[in-house]
């Protein structure tokens, strides 16, 4: 081959402006092109997700040293887009490089073989409240975190659930051969018991509260709904429900609670297998009015339900009466919740609900001012393919902001060794390529929840890692939010080791302080959510970014390897960083030595 | 063979006295013997257990129509017998039917395929307190009887123990893939919950409660006791306990304890596996002064314990620092507790307890006056072999009475129609002539326990079984005792569904109604306690048995065939019944249609 290709889409000299762009709006391309023979086109390939038959064939101008193209995408949609170049002898095409990210690319002979560079395009910026921009946040999973009876007795256990004999003991499932769970577990965490820990959470300088499902259900997660207008009696009534918002809010606190809408479950109001509520289930009688809600393949006995899993059938989204129900209008459960109080919503499984579906309860919500809402998705979601779909819920109108999974890793993997500061940085910045802005500057960031693993036994009990791991949650883009108990030193391995009680008498009061200081730290630094940011690393050993803005910046640099090391003049990949600020970050670290275990954060340089 | 022998045991014509008898008191034998040649010799053999060597042979006298001969047994022991009659050309034996039961025998060609008639003989005639022999019990499993704290809350749960969510919740194990209980499952019955029933008690007709055990332990039955002077905090404190034994007797009640001395629990404060306890246990040092107390194969992880159950070491009851520990002094554990007032010791596997053990312990016992120690043995506790030595335990100066299962498949299989009348009636005069009288009389009878299935399900939820069941239990030889809920209706099939919290706002009123005339009934005719008693059948489809005592007698029949009856002249066998009550019982009942569903007692006939 000889032929050289030079474009980074991270580069801004590369590709104008950087990242996401709303529709209808010029995004410009510049190529540079070296080859032995003449050059006689450059052409940049693009078309909207889907619609190749309809690809657009921009032949890109040559202004001196750059072949330049435009274009103009119309819709909302990812874009996915190439650039062909034909000389007097050869044809070759240049993309992405091998697994899905930005940057530099390569070049490929074949036009099937191409991997295309993604450009996400929204309808519109999303409009985020700013109590959510600014937020801290903090994830209960609430038979976990505090019982608030008085004598500790558990309200309303429910029939065949079982009760630890003491908070301390671990968490585990009760399953009979078939490893079928036949009783549930609950160490009975209720509404009560989180309001009178809001002194403790406001101390703790948590700002936003998530809490796991609280409507009537059979488990202890409560992710198979019963009743979406009931709170579940084990937590307590709706009277103690309206009275922990109000105390919330009047301790400039904010809630979201957890929206499960993709199923419901199987001895749920609607469905009823077990004859527990006084309603006909679709189970029951295809005469019920939830009948048409399901999808029987053998009725009563098999029907669609949340990947396999029986007992959560999964309702029919695109059933008029269960859109309804969920969202339309004042009595539905978006509604009823809603116009409670509280503060916004996040969608369980939002990447199995259809974009129609979240779009008619992000209409509902947006009837109150300053909600938010959140999906959980554990993948990159700006470019998600479900059931062979690929979902928009991110370009504008649909969700503000995903549980930032992808974010967890890199932290993970990056600490652990797992990653290298290269790899790190590349990942990062294809998140920050695709997401839209907003998304990527307000993702709904976690080290650790509900379905992964302790941040600490991830860590492998390395309390070092554990301090880095929480100051990168608290620095880097979006917005942090601790699952219950991390800042107590719990350890736990996946569900159901990772849900045991908050240690109240024997929390790591050592990691609480820390834990404090970030808090603190986040809370005295709002400002970098709107600024500008870049990341960097150096060499095998370390990774950092900068956040810029006005006259104010801040530096944050971590040793990521087992060993101190000296900043070296020649360690730096300062590639999207300004030149003003590279000059200042190299002056600021060259001769510095990083010891292997802390993360430094440098305000002043 | 040309020999006819007609010896019949039960009859007092053919041995008299009947059954069990006293060391140094005569038995006289009588045989018929018609042989077709001239008879030469016939011969009682007989030899104390496990003294073969030492065989008495009487040559019996020819007083027509009989061959007699006498023998005294000079000890306490088990004696088995059988005859050889040697005439002119032939000689035979002659001892009981296969299957050790007594009455008439057959005739054996070999002398090696003999089974010999059993003869017990006791050192005296156990002194039994009234209050015992005219006892209504009542057995109790206590973590499921009745939870005494007015606001319902579980004293102390233990770590890692699980709460059932629901009174009406059915028990089951928490178990692992290895089938292992990882989670003990209470649903928090306690002393003072026991204190608060006794007014239901008293109304029932109990006047003695049998309580399973009530020491610390680990799991909710607390046969693996874990310290044997403290009361399991789960139930109460020792204050609970005093008071419920001050309350018991204020309600002219009398209380026994489950004593289990044959193994202790692995995390016991003696074994102390798992450091649960601040002493150093068997298992931590071979220093512990607990070291002595087991059997270690391989130290410290290879040790005796109950059946190979590795929770479970057994103790060797040998070790005189345990049997000092166990009844040896004003300190030990049956001083303890029995000088606070308790009535009684029933004492688990009491067939694997040696003789002296059993003995220490009822010596220590009757220090104090008016106690009763009951034995737990599932056979038929005259003959049993353990660990392949006969115990003797039945023979004077150890148990006063044992827990009378075998009377229990009696009246289950009689019902069932798995055995005959006939059947019935062997295996019952059977017991009532290898039981010491005493035992026999007073036997701690059952027809259910927390070992068995509850009795409504071994009769295959029958309810008229199920009264008929009452009704000989109520009306047998023996203490009547009830498992707590059989009165109340539940089911249950083994171990844990046997276990059930008792209903307390669902009992089946209508069985308690008829549980408590049964109660009523015997409290009236304790006379029958030392009146005699004879078993008789009607045919294929009756049973029945009469007691007299001077001018009162009392008659019960029933029907166990599936259809109503009528008595006719030839359908009794009433052979070990004098004949002026074998002709009243006849007038009595030919004639009269006997309904397949009822129990009739009939005073006056």
């Amino acid at each position: 081959m000889s032929i050289v290709i030079e474009y980074d889409s991270f580069q801004t000299t590369d590709k104008s402006p950087f990242g996401a762009i709303q529709k209808l709006s010029d995004v410009c391309f510049k190529v540079k092109v070296h080859a032995s023979d003449t050059i006689q086109k450059v052409i940049l390939h693009v078309a909207q997700d889907g619609h190749w038959d309809t690809e657009h064939q921009v032949v890109m101008d040559w202004h001196d040293p750059y072949y330049c193209g435009e274009f103009t995408p119309n819709n909302a949609s990812l874009y996915f887009y190439f650039f062909e170049v034909i000389t007097a002898n050869e044809q070759c095409f240049y993309g992405c490089p091998d697994g899905g990210y930005g940057g530099s690319g390569i070049i490929y002979n074949k036009r099937s073989d191409v991997q295309m560079y993604q450009l996400t395009v929204v309808d519109h910026v999303e409009p985020i409240p700013k109590w959510y921009r600014h937020g801290l946040a903090y994830q209960i999973f609430v038979d976990r975190f505090n019982n608030g009876n008085p004598d500790g007795h558990i309200n309303n256990p429910k029939p065949n659930s079982s009760i630890y004999g003491q908070k301390s003991d671990l968490p585990m499932y009760i399953r009979n051969n078939k490893q079928e769970v036949v009783r549930w577990d609950f160490y009975g965490g209720n509404l009560r018991g989180i309001e009178a820990k809001l002194p403790y959470l406001k101390q703790l300088g948590v700002t936003m509260i998530y809490l796991s499902p609280i409507f009537e259900a059979m488990s202890n997660h409560r992710y198979d709904t019963g009743d979406y207008l009931k709170i579940d009696p084990v937590l307590g009534t709706l009277a103690d429900f309206d009275h922990l918002v109000a105390a919330i809010h009047a301790a400039g606190m904010y809630v979201i609670l957890d929206g499960v809408f993709n199923h419901v479950g199987v001895n749920s109001r609607y469905f009823n297998q077990s004859g527990y509520y006084d309603t006909i289930g679709a189970e029951q009688s295809t005469d019920s009015k939830y009948y048409p809600w399901f999808t029987f393949t053998k009725y009563p006995n098999e029907y669609d339900s949340w990947w396999g899993v029986t007992d959560l059938p999964t309702v029919n989204k695109s059933n008029l009466d269960f859109q309804k129900f969920i969202y339309g209008g004042k009595d539905s459960v978006i509604d009823y919740w809603t116009s409670r109080g509280i503060d916004g919503w996040r969608l369980d499984v939002a990447d199995e609900l259809p974009d129609e579906f979240i779009m008619g309860i992000r209409q509902a919500l947006d009837k109150y001012p300053n909600k938010v809402l959140i999906g959980e998705v554990w993948e990159d979601a700006s470019h998600k393919l479900a059931y062979g779909r690929r979902r928009h819920y991110l370009e504008g109108g649909m969700l503000q902001a995903v549980m930032n999974y992808p974010l967890r890793k890199l932290i993970i993997r990056v600490l652990t060794g797992d990653l290298k500061p290269s790899e790190w940085w590349l990942e990062l910045m294809t998140l920050k390529e695709n997401y839209p802005k907003t998304v990527f500057n307000y993702n709904f960031n976690n080290i650790g929840s509900h379905d992964t693993e302790r941040i600490l036994t991830m860590l492998h009990n390395n309390h070092d890692w554990l301090q880095q791991a929480f100051g990168l949650l608290f620095t880097m883009p979006g917005v942090p939010c601790l699952y219950y108990g991390d800042e107590a030193g719990l350890t736990g391995g996946k569900d159901p080791a990772n849900r045991a009680y908050f240690p109240w008498d024997t929390a790591d009061t050592v990691t609480q302080a820390k834990v404090k200081e970030w808090y603190q730290w986040r809370s005295e630094h709002s400002w970098i959510n709107e600024a500008d940011f870049a990341p960097f690393y150096l060499c095998d050993y370390g990774i950092g970014f900068v956040y810029w803005q006005n006259n104010k910046q801040v530096l944050v640099v971590l040793n990521t390897s087992p060993n101190s090391r000296e900043v070296q003049t020649n360690d730096f990949m300062l590639d999207v960083i300004p030149s003003n600020l590279s000059a200042k970050i190299k002056k600021c670290l060259i001769g510095k030595t990083l010891d292997q275990s802390a993360i430094k954060v440098i305000e002043d340089f």
